[in-house]
C-alpha cells in the first residue's frame, strides 16, 4: 500500500526555508538516477558528474564532498582546515555558534572565538579581536575565520568584503571558510556567479546549502584551495556524512547546478530569484503598509537582501499572526521576529500574510 | 533542465544491498510527502505517524528517531546507552568495530572490547571473555553488547540465542544494543514479526535499517526500553543526525513499514523474503553445479540465512568473474568472496551469474 | 651525582603565582610521606587522610578527587556534572575561557557560552544572557554556571553574591561550579573559613588549587553535592589526571589544610594572607606615591582584593620596569599590566619594585 | 604542623613498582630546584637542562616533552603521530589498550587494533594481521604501530627486533611508538645505552617512564624523529598533561638521566639494574625451591627478562601469601600472577617472600 499525504499541502508559512518540500525538477532528478545499481560511497556516475558541475560552477579546481547537512557539512568542513588544536572566529549570530547543538566543539573539537556584530558580518577589525595568540599553547589557535554568505541575519557581504576578508585571514596565516547554507540566495541577491563572491576573492571551502533552496536533503563541503584542507574522505566518514546511495544525494545537488545555455535558467538560480523575491515584495509590501496607514508598529531591523526579513511588532501582534501563518521569533525580548521566504512561497501567500498582518495592526 | 539518467539501469551485481537503488514504492511515498509546508527537525505528520507504526512492530513503547545512514545510527544509539567511560562488547566482525572508519570511537569516545567468533554471532560465553572489570577505572568499563541481526556474514541469531544474551547482559547490568541494517532480511528468513526477536527477547536499543532494504537514504535509532537510552535528542543534533525536512526519511520508513491487512504484503517483507530468495537461489544454483561437475572448486563458508552468500573460489576465479559481475572479496588471503543479493536482484541475474561461474571453474 | 641548583634562587617577580617554589613545610610533607610501599593510585593512607581533611573544611559530604592541574581539576570536575550535551555559561575572563587551550571544548566536548563582565564577576543579569532554550536540541544546553573566586582579575565574590548565583541557577535546573584555582586567596580576603562562601551558600562542585598556594603540583576536584556529579573515578583516569603516587599529592594537600588548633595557623591561610598582605602593599606603595607625586601616570584598573594588582601604565615603562620584574601584559592595546604576589613574596621585593616604579615614571 | 608520617614504612610487597616511593636523590633534585622564581609551563632553567640530558641519551635531535603520568605520555605522545582518522597497531596486553581507561579512544580518538600474542611482543607477522586498508575511509587507518619495552609481561624486545618492526612499519608509511613507562628496567636488561634500542633501531616517538624507576611523578614523550610528530607542544596542553612548575618534573628526570663519568653511576641504571636484580633474586630462589622439593606447583608463565615474575600458583596459595605480600592477580582464572620488584626491594624482602611461598606450598 503506496504511503498516503497525511498533511494540507496547501499550507505554507515563513518559518524556515526548510519548511518547504523538494522542488519537482529534483524529485525527477532522483528518479532518473534510480534503477539498476551504481558503485556505493561516490564511485558512481552523478558523483562524477557532481565534480564537473561544481568546477563549472567554482573553478576547476574545485572538489566537492556531498554530505547529509548543513551541519554536517560546515562541521566536516571545519574539522579539515585546522588542526586538533584549531580554533574559528565567527560572528556570534553564526550558525556554527548558536544552532549546531555544541557539534562543532564536541564532534570536532573546535572553539569558536565568537564576536558580537551589529549585522552578521564580520570585518577585518572584527576579526582582529580574537585574531591573536598564535603559538601560545594556552590559547586555541585562531586558524580560521568563518563567514555566512548570505548571513542568518538576511545580510549579504559584498565581493570586495569578502576579499577584504581571505587577505586579512591569510595575511596571518588563516584560512577562511564559509557556511554557503543559503549560497544561492546570495548569487541571486548580488547577481553574481557563485565563483565571483567565493572562488574568485579568497574563500578556502564552503558549504553549499541544497536543502534551503529546495533539495530534499543534500549539502556539499567544496574546497576552493586544496592546500587548506585535509583528510576530507576521511572526516566525512567518521563524522557519519558518507551516504551509501550517494548517487541520491548527487544527482539533487546536479539538478540544482546543472548548467544552461543561459544561466539564468538553472535551477539554483530560479529558485533563489523566486524566493528573494518573495522576500522583496513581502516587505515592499509592508511598506507599503506603513506609508498608507493600513499597518502600524512595524519596524524592519535588518536590510532585506536575501529571502528573510526581520522585524519588531507590536506587543501580542506576532502571537495573533501564527494563528494564520508559522513563523520564528528571533528576539523575543524585544518582538523581533523573522519571516523567511522559499522557491514554493506563493505571491498570494505574501499577499494574504501582508493582509492579514494589516488586520492586526 | 532535469537531470538525465547517467548511468546504464540494466547493470545490477551481487556487490552490496546498498548499490541497489529506491524501491518505487519508497520513492512514491516520498513524493506523497512533498508538497506544502511541514515543520522541520521531526515535528510533522510523517514523522509522527511513524512513532505509532514503529508501536504497531516493536510494541507500545517503542520510540524511533530517523537518521541519515546506518554509521549514525549505530553510533548514536550506542552512545545514549553509555556513560563517557562506557565500553561495548561486539564480535569482531561487527560493523562498528570494522566499517565505521572509527566513528564510534572518535565520535562517541567508546571503546570496543571485540570478540572473534566462527560466525559472527556472539554467545554468553563470547561475551564472557570481555566483560569483566567493573568499578576498575583502569578499564573501560564494559555496559553494552552490541550484536548484529542479521550478522555481517548472512547468519542469524535464533530469538532464544538473543534472549540468552539479553539475560547474561541484564544479569551483569548490561544492556542489549542490536545493529539492524539488515533486520528485516532477519524477520524474513526466521518468519517471525519484528518484535519476537527483539523486544520480545529483551534488546533494548536497535538501529533499524532503511537503506540496504530499498531506501534512498534513512535509518532509525529504536529505543525498545527507554531505561535503556538517554538524551536521544540531543545527541542525534550533536552527532548530525538531525534531518531538517525530516517527513522525507519518515516517508520511507514508513512505506517500509506501514501495517498491510496481510502482514506478508508490507513492504520491508517483501523485498526482504525476495532478497533472501534470491541468495537462496544463488546457492543452490552453485550446489547444483557442484553436485553435477559443471561447477568446481567452490566451498561454502557460512550457513545461507538471509540474503548474503560467502564462499571462497579458486585461484584467479574471482578476478574473471568480477569482470561480468562486481562483488566484495571477503578474505583475500583465502579467495574468500561475498554475494549479496538485493531487492531489485532478479532471477535471471542470478541464473546468469551461477552460469558465469560454471563457465570460469 | 645529585642534581644542582641551576637557577639563581634570590630572583623572585610578579609574574604568577606559579613562578614560585615549594613551600618548605610541604616539601616535608612529601618527605614524610616517602619510603615504603603505599597503594597506587589512591588507596594509600594520605588519600584517606585528605577526605577528612577536606570534610573538616567543606562538611561531611564533601568528597576530594586529586588531580595533577588546574585545567585537570576544571575540566575534568565540569565533565563529571554535565551530560554529552552540556554548557557551561562563564565569564569571557574565566580560566576555562581563555587559558585552557581550549581543552573543556576538545577533552569534554564543552561549549562555553560566555558573557562579557567589568571585573570578572557573573551576577544572575549576566547569567541569565545565555542562560535559556533548555529542551531544544539546537542549543548545547546550559546546565551548569562556572565562576572563579578569587577571579582572574584579582576581584572577590562575597558570599551574599554567590549565594545569589546558586539560587539563580539552581532555580533553573542548572548547577554551579567554583573555578578555586585561589580559593585560598579568597579565605583568607573574605577572612571567612571555605566553607562559608562554598558549601555554606550552594557551590555545587568546586576545583581546590594547591599549587598557586605552595605545592610543587596538586589540586583537586572537591563535590560538595554528589548529586551533582557522576563518574568522577572513571573520568579523572580518562582524562588523565589519576596519579599513580597519588600519596605525595594528597600529602601536599594535607599540609596545607591540615587543621590545627587556632585555624590562623593552618598553611593555606598564613601563605594566602601573605600573598595577598604584599598585594596590598604593592598597591599601597604605588597610591602612596601617586599621592606624593614620586609615581605619575599609573592608574589601578580592577579592586585588588586577593593577590593580584591591575594597573595601566605610561608607554614605555612596563618594558623597562620588565628588566628587573617579570611580569605579565594584561591588555597590551592599553598598557594594562597584571603584577601577582605569592606566598614567597617579600617585603622587600614589594619595596623595591615599588622603588623601581617611581624611579621609571 | 607538619604533615606527619601516617603509614607503616617498613611494608614492602611486590605489587607494583609504583608501589614504592621516590628515591632519595630525586627528592634531593626536587629540594635543589626549590626556592626563587622560574619561569611556569616549561621556559625555566630545569627544562632546559633537560633537552641537553634526553639529546644526550637519545640523540642530537631528541626532543622531550615532560607530562604528569604515564598515560598521559602515551595518548598525547601517539595523539601527535596520527591524524584524526589514525589507528594504532598494539598487541593485546598494551597499557594503551586494556589499562588507559580508554582515554587513547576518547580523548586522543584513537582507535587501537589489537593483536593477541604469547609474550606481549608484537612482530612483523602479527602487524601484518591489522597493517592493512589504508585509502579505505571505512576503516580507521593504521599509521602507526606501538609497542612497550620492556613489556607488560616482563619480556623483552632485542634492538634487533625493534629495527625489524620500524623498518617493516616504515615500508609501510606507519610509524614506531614505544611505551617505555620500563625503558630503565630494559636498558639494564639488555645492558645497553638507551638510544640502542631506540633511536638507533628507528623508533619514531617514545614516553620515557620516570615513575616507575624512583620519581614521585614524573614522565616525558620523547620525540626522535620530529617529522613523526606534530603539534605536541598545544596536545601537551589540551590533554591537560601542562605542569605549571614544570621545573620539578624536569628536576626528577634530571636526576634519573644525568651523565655521569661512569654510565653505571647514573641514577635510573643503578635503579633498574637493582629491580631487575632482585627479581631475578627471587626468580632464582623459587626455581631452587622447585628444585630442592620445598616449594611445590608454581610455574612461571613467561621468561624473567627486567622486573617482573609471572607464575601460576596452586589453588589458595595466592591468597594466604597476600596476607604478607601484596601482588596482583594477572590471570585469576588460572592461578596466573605477577611480582614486581622496585628501586627499593631488598634482598631481605626477596628472601622472605621465597620463603613464605615455601611455607604454603
Amino acid at each position: 500500500m503506496p504511503v498516503t499525504t497525511l498533511h494540507d499541502t496547501a499550507v505554507r508559512g515563513f518559518a524556515s526555508d526548510n519548511y518547504s518540500g523538494v522542488h519537482p525538477e529534483i524529485l525527477a532528478a532522483i528518479a532518473a538516477a534510480n534503477d539498476g545499481h551504481q558503485i556505493a560511497y561516490g564511485e558512481d556516475a552523478y558523483t562524477a558528474r557532481l565534480q564537473e558541475v561544481f568546477a563549472h560552477h567554482f573553478g576547476a579546481g574545485a572538489q566537492a564532498f556531498p554530505v547529509f547537512n548543513g551541519t554536517g557539512a560546515n562541521v566536516t568542513g571545519l574539522q579539515s582546515m585546522l588542526p586538533r588544536w584549531g580554533a574559528v572566529i565567527a560572528a556570534s549570530t553564526a550558525h556554527i555558534n548558536v544552532d549546531e547543538g555544541g557539534a562543532p566543539e564536541r564532534v570536532a573539537g573546535i572553539k569558536i572565538l565568537n564576536v558580537p556584530t551589529d549585522d552578521g558580518k564580520l570585518t577585518p577589525e572584527l576579526v582582529d579581536r580574537e585574531a591573536w595568540g598564535w603559538g601560545d599553547e594556552h590559547r586555541a589557535q585562531p586558524l580560521v575565520v568563518s563567514i555566512t554568505q548570505s548571513t542568518e541575519l538576511g545580510t549579504l557581504y559584498t565581493p570586495d568584503e569578502i576579499r577584504a576578508l581571505a587577505d586579512h585571514a591569510h595575511e596571518r596565516g588563516m584560512r577562511l571558510h564559509l557556511d554557503g547554507a543559503r549560497l544561492s540566495n546570495a548569487a541571486a541577491a548580488l547577481d553574481l556567479p557563485l565563483r565571483a563572491f567565493t572562488t574568485d576573492v579568497g574563500v578556502d571551502v564552503l558549504s553549499f546549502g541544497g536543502t534551503k533552496i529546495g533539495a530534499l536533503g543534500g549539502e556539499a563541503v567544496v574546497v576552493l584551495d586544496p592546500a587548506a584542507s585535509d583528510g576530507l574522505l576521511f572526516l566525512r566518514k567518521l563524522n557519519m556524512q558518507l551516504a551509501s546511495k550517494m548517487r541520491f544525494i548527487s544527482a539533487q545537488l546536479i539538478a540544482l547546478l546543472e548548467p544552461t545555455s543561459d544561466p539564468a535558467g538553472e535551477l539554483y538560480l530560479r529558485s533563489a530569484r523566486h524566493a528573494n523575491a518573495m522576500a522583496q515584495r513581502l516587505r515592499a509590501g509592508v511598506e507599503a503598509g506603513l506609508a498608507d496607514g493600513s499597518i502600524a508598529g512595524v519596524a524592519f531591523t535588518q536590510p532585506t537582501q536575501s529571502n528573510g526579513v526581520f522585524a519588531t511588532l507590536p506587543d501580542g501582534v506576532a502571537e495573533r499572526l501564527r494563528a494564520a501563518f508559522r513563523f520564528y521569533d528571533w528576539d523575543a525580548s524585544r518582538n523581533e521576529v523573522r519571516w523567511m521566504c522559499s522557491f514554493d512561497t506563493t505571491e498570494a501567500d505574501v499577499d494574504a500574510f501582508v493582509a492579514e498582518l494589516a488586520r492586526l495592526t
